[in-house]
């Protein structure tokens, strides 16, 4: 089992990760989960059908059998208003109280809606997460939680550390090639923003089916130390935290025009990636071509890029300005200087409308 | 103009009270108020009614008038997931970012709505209150806000820390007899875990209607200094903050299960008060005949106990043990040691029904 260390000012926690690590972890927060006085699973439908067991077992186990299981909507669909107080209402019909602890079993989405429910939960309860996608390894560290508004996404949500992390590699198996795709975009994006040489060595994966196990946790173990080095210094994202959002300000515009559930949340960002690489070179010192190669690698790994096509620039463009990110009517970038190098930039309307024809017509070459 | 500094772990911020005091206290955050995209004022629809050009002609003179208003149902009744959503909506229509500053204009229920909407509007961005009510000198300290849920009040919640307090007593002018009492209740309750001779002066008055402005900031400004001394110790109660729930377990029943709107929270409370002290007499060394003697002047100030002859204990009991304080099925107490001496007590079902007959006995005898 390997561990990595997360620092955050409010909180320390660890990262256990490897094959079939769940009980061996478990067994580190024994005292924590005895103390308890209700445990509740909050789970992904779908993950909870194939891998439920192996979190329920080692807990009942471990705490002599008071465990509940809330399913919630697969994927993104969870992070709604309505579930996050459907959540509330288990756990108060649960009898729980601020003793309880929870667990979020699923990818991203459902680690943000459980996060943003511990925190919430009589303003705080501890929570654990266990991921179950190769994605999840950017949402389960750095606290953010969130559910979405209908006018955007990640608008409602809070800064909450889990107690631990427990990331069994085993589980991810069964990830369909979309969630594989999806997963490895936010492995690529922490790459291309903190070391060459790694980027270097992922042009050279051609195809993800032939990741190994080991490839993979390596991978995930890297990414996630680049995230935990960026949260360190900067918890709350008053400054470098904004370089984690290369690729994310039109790839939430992607995500959110089309509607989640008809792209997955890397794939999007991979579009954004590209976008952000193309301003790049026009506006940093970025190598020209590099954009390019890399929209051009990221067809061959399967990505598609045509969902950009049914949507016009006005429309992304009334998302984008309502960003996080956005402020006093801007949108902030993050570019690339150069691969390991992101910087944060104010582009106009009409940049951004430049670059969204040019990749257009990318796209549209390459589907001749 | 008095100031009264709160210092918690995560914040340190001032109260600033007196009459009239609202663009004299603005003016001492010009800059950030200057540097927000946007300013957005929620305010109880009631309270708005009637003053709400006290908050938003001083915040145009200081900022060049870029003020928005949203009015939200009057009381308890704005703290539903709704209206919670509703918020976010506005914010997001309006354009808001992280830059955005929000304002509380109501009673307490108004500042845990808008604490809560800003602890997670795009995770959290900075906001102030201005109470307008007795009982808001409560709630404006210790930075606790919450929406309800339906099977519980304030379950939804977090802790966050507004930048500042202005407290105008000119707006207390307006308040009904019953908002009077309500306030009057925690003011009350300040004066009962903290110190004997101030609680002494208490039972001299005979008549709120006979409060002077002066008396009134007097009361309140010593509730806030108790209320702070106890936060600063124990900011997300884990102790000693517990404390302040004196009267409140009882009291939260029976606002629960009359309905929020019937009865308002602090003659809720001083119905709790009266139970603890009962309890009190019973299980600590709280002198004999206290709750008598403070149950008859209580009657004497306008209070109404008669809401708690249409609840059964049973009713009661549920709401109590679903209470944030429970945990493993038990009821946590705060009674008195004596006047000035709060301390935590596990109840049995038991016990608390015997009480609850006490004092249903005693209202029934006064309702003759």
């Amino acid at each position: 089992m390997q561990n990595i260390t997360i620092e955050t000012i409010t909180k320390e926690y660890d990262v256990h990760m490897g094959s079939n690590i769940i009980q061996e972890a478990l067994s580190l927060y024994k005292e924590q989960l005895l103390s308890a006085d209700q445990i509740v699973i909050i789970a992904d439908r779908t993950v909870a059908n194939l891998h439920i067991n192996k979190l329920v077992t080692p807990l009942q186990t471990i705490t002599n059998g008071r465990i509940k299981v809330y399913e919630v909507p697969p994927g993104e669909s969870c992070k709604t208003i309505e579930t996050f107080y459907d959540c509330h209402s288990f756990l108060l019909n649960e009898n729980c109280s601020r003793k309880s602890v929870l667990f979020a079993f699923g990818g991203g989405a459902c680690g943000d809606l459980t996060g943003f429910v511990a925190s919430t939960f009589m303003r705080g309860i501890p929570f654990y997460q266990i991921p179950t996608t190769i994605l999840a390894h950017d949402s389960a560290v750095g606290g953010k939680t969130a559910i979405n508004h209908s006018q955007g996404k990640n608008m409602i949500g809070s800064f909450y550390q889990p107690e631990a992390v427990f990331y069994d590699i085993s589980l991810l198996s069964t990830l369909p090639e979309n969630e594989v795709r999806s997963g490895m975009a936010e492995v690529i994006k922490h790459a291309l923003i903190s070391n060459q040489q790694w980027v270097n060595e992922l042009f050279e994966v051609q195809d993800f089916s032939t990741l190994t196990t080991s490839n993979l946790q390596e991978y995930l173990c890297k990414g996630i130390v680049v995230k935990a080095e960026i949260v360190k210094g900067d918890e709350f994202e008053h400054g470098s935290r904004k370089f984690l959002n290369f690729g994310h300000t039109y790839g939430h515009a992607i995500e959110n025009t089309i509607g989640y559930g008809h792209i997955t949340h890397g794939e999007a960002v991979m579009i954004g990636m590209v976008y952000a690489l193309m301003l790049s070179e026009e506006l940093t010192e970025l190598e020209s071509g590099f954009a390019r190669k890399f929209f051009l690698h990221a067809l061959k790994l399967g990505y598609t890029f045509d969902a950009i096509l049914t949507k016009t620039y006005e429309e992304l463009f009334e998302v984008m300005i309502r960003d996080k990110k956005a402020s006093h009517g801007d949108l902030h970038f993050v570019l690339l200087n150069k691969v390991g190098d992101p910087i944060s930039k104010i582009i106009s309307k009409e940049q951004g409308h430049k670059m969204d024809k040019q990749l257009k017509n990318w796209v549209r070459e390459e589907s001749i």
